[in-house]
């Protein structure tokens, strides 16, 4: 049996998928999460995949004494892979308090509590967001680019967070870190038992495609078509949450495997971008379903390109992206029917 | 009677002589501290010189709860000036998230609170530490001046809560905010009633020759002399304090007749830099006292030169800093020459 695993936010999107994949590699996992932004459901929809339930503690993380109970309760947790965070860009911007307030305090408990409780490794969830736009002669962005000021509330507390794990583990505290940078998650479980579930209008592509191929959205619009790219629209680097997922994993095990004081950073991408325009073209061609799309206005906010250069995970972690787009797209369709079977949406 | 100001850190160094120039400009006050880095006895100084005892609340900011109390005790509040904070760099190193928590929460707790109890101005205490070490042909320096990263999560905490301002304000909150964007406040009030208390060993100039002049400390230890300025030495904007605290209130009045929404930063300097070897040799002109003092290396963290371009300040809030240098060192020497007296130090 291995280590104890504490999930913050583990009944959301990556968190679930992360939840399932640390179950099938054998070890113990007790979620965190207040439930503002996923359902208890999820559980059953984990419990169906691995055969176990994980532990569930419904508390905000930005109460310190209900996160040191949790603790307390479970003196096996080793490591913490924190998930947990409010993630809504354009919410952000209207309710930046309530941004910096649980992305920040969430993170501060953590971190004050780790070596009370003698938990030595710590994930945080970071995001390409830290990069802003790379110049094009930094594409594929690598984990020492210089980062750039986030457009958004949410950007910030990114960039904020992994200042202050920076400067924790630099005042010697006795914890170690890995640092994951995601570019963009997509796709679900291959059961489609867990997958991603926004709430009303999606920011993202995926949802939206989804949605608008279910019928949900009556059009996908894609904000912008003149941009500096072959086809001119935007690109990105579209990761399969379920590879996204084992990357957790290895990073858990080389995080509870490093020297103290020690701080890493990795990317975790597909290494190549794709368009807009190519992933709704793939969407189409994986699924034989057609999807009712135009061209819209820019968006603003929207870099034009990034993707990441991701030798380094695939070096020192062993982890790599392997997913064929196609089967991202197929599995985030079947998440898409399972939910309308379900009557979800 | 004019307005009732709330002055967080009331107790402390530029607080306190904010809080004697707001009585003496007729606003009413009130005072909340943890005297955590002050003592309760500065009131009584606060007394002395106005003949008004401001109200005092001893409470922590990062309580929220607590912080509401003080708004529903006093319903005329319709300003603040938000001073406290965890200020020592060098501690701020060794317990990062200390610092974090503290001056995050404590602005995010009271910009949630403004609108809830319709309180429109607020002035922020942020610092010349958020333009780093300015590039040569930008000096002095303006408050357009790119910002560079910090060298201590303390500075880091002055940026993120300049970033949470300009945030929370373009998210549209009816609240109005001037940032002070001070450079090296020194010296004491001239009644030496109140002045600058430091704990332990002194990390700014003026206090170590202070402490040296009297014989508190063996030596001064001036840290280099090889820097690119005129004598070798760094070179700051010493501000005298009872000139800093008029720019408060400067800045409250204009504050509170401002439209909503709006945002605007000022240095708060003397528009001049002295350098470390200037300080000396005026402290000893001005004050008649010899000091024992020796060049050491350089010390880590230290920038070479800043100084401010205040014109803005001069022009906008009609405020100018006016105190000779040798009447500012002489301020603090008569307070030194007072804490001696009184038994303190």
């Amino acid at each position: 049996m291995k280590q104890t695993i504490l999930v913050t936010g583990g009944t959301g999107f990556i968190g679930s998928h992360t939840t399932v994949e640390l179950i099938e590699s054998g070890y113990q996992v007790v979620i965190i999460d207040n439930l503002s932004n996923s359902k208890i459901e999820v559980l059953d929809g984990i419990e169906k995949i691995t055969g176990v339930r994980p532990a569930f503690e419904q508390i905000d993380l930005t109460d310190y004494q209900a996160t040191e109970n949790v603790f307390k309760k479970y003196p096996a947790i080793e490591g913490i892979i924190h998930f947990a965070a409010s993630k809504a860009v354009g919410e952000s911007v209207q309710k930046p308090l309530l941004y910096y307030r649980n992305n920040i305090v969430s993170l501060v408990n953590l971190l004050e509590l780790m070596p009370k409780y003698n938990v030595k490794g710590l994930i945080f969830s970071s995001s390409c967001t830290v990069y802003g736009q790379p110049k094009p002669e930094n594409l594929p962005v690598t984990e020492t680019a210089p980062h750039q000021k986030a457009m958004s509330p949410y950007g910030n507390t990114k960039e904020i967070n992994e200042q202050i794990i920076y400067d924790y583990i630099h005042s010697n505290a006795p914890i170690k870190s890995i640092v994951l940078r995601y570019f963009n998650p997509i796709g679900a479980h291959p059961s489609a038992l867990i997958g991603e579930l926004p709430n009303g209008v999606p920011n993202n592509l995926i949802p939206f495609v989804t949605q608008t191929a279910m019928g949900i959205r009556k059009e996908l619009t894609v904000f912008g078509n003149d941009y500096n790219t072959p086809d001119g629209t935007c690109i990105r680097d579209y990761i399969y949450v379920v590879d996204l997922a084992k990357a957790h994993v290895a990073a858990m095990t080389r995080v509870l495997d490093m020297d103290a004081d020690r701080l890493e950073y990795f990317n975790i991408g597909t290494g190549k971008g794709n368009s807009t325009k190519e992933i709704i073209e793939t969407f189409e061609r994986a699924t034989g379903v057609k999807l009712n799309w135009k061209f819209g206005p820019r968006r603003e906010g929207d870099i034009e390109k990034i993707w990441g250069d991701c030798t380094k995970a695939n070096t020192v972690l062993g982890w790599k992206a392997e997913t064929p787009l196609e089967d991202v797209l197929r599995s985030a369709w079947k998440w898409q029917e399972k939910l309308r079977a379900d009557g979800v949406m």
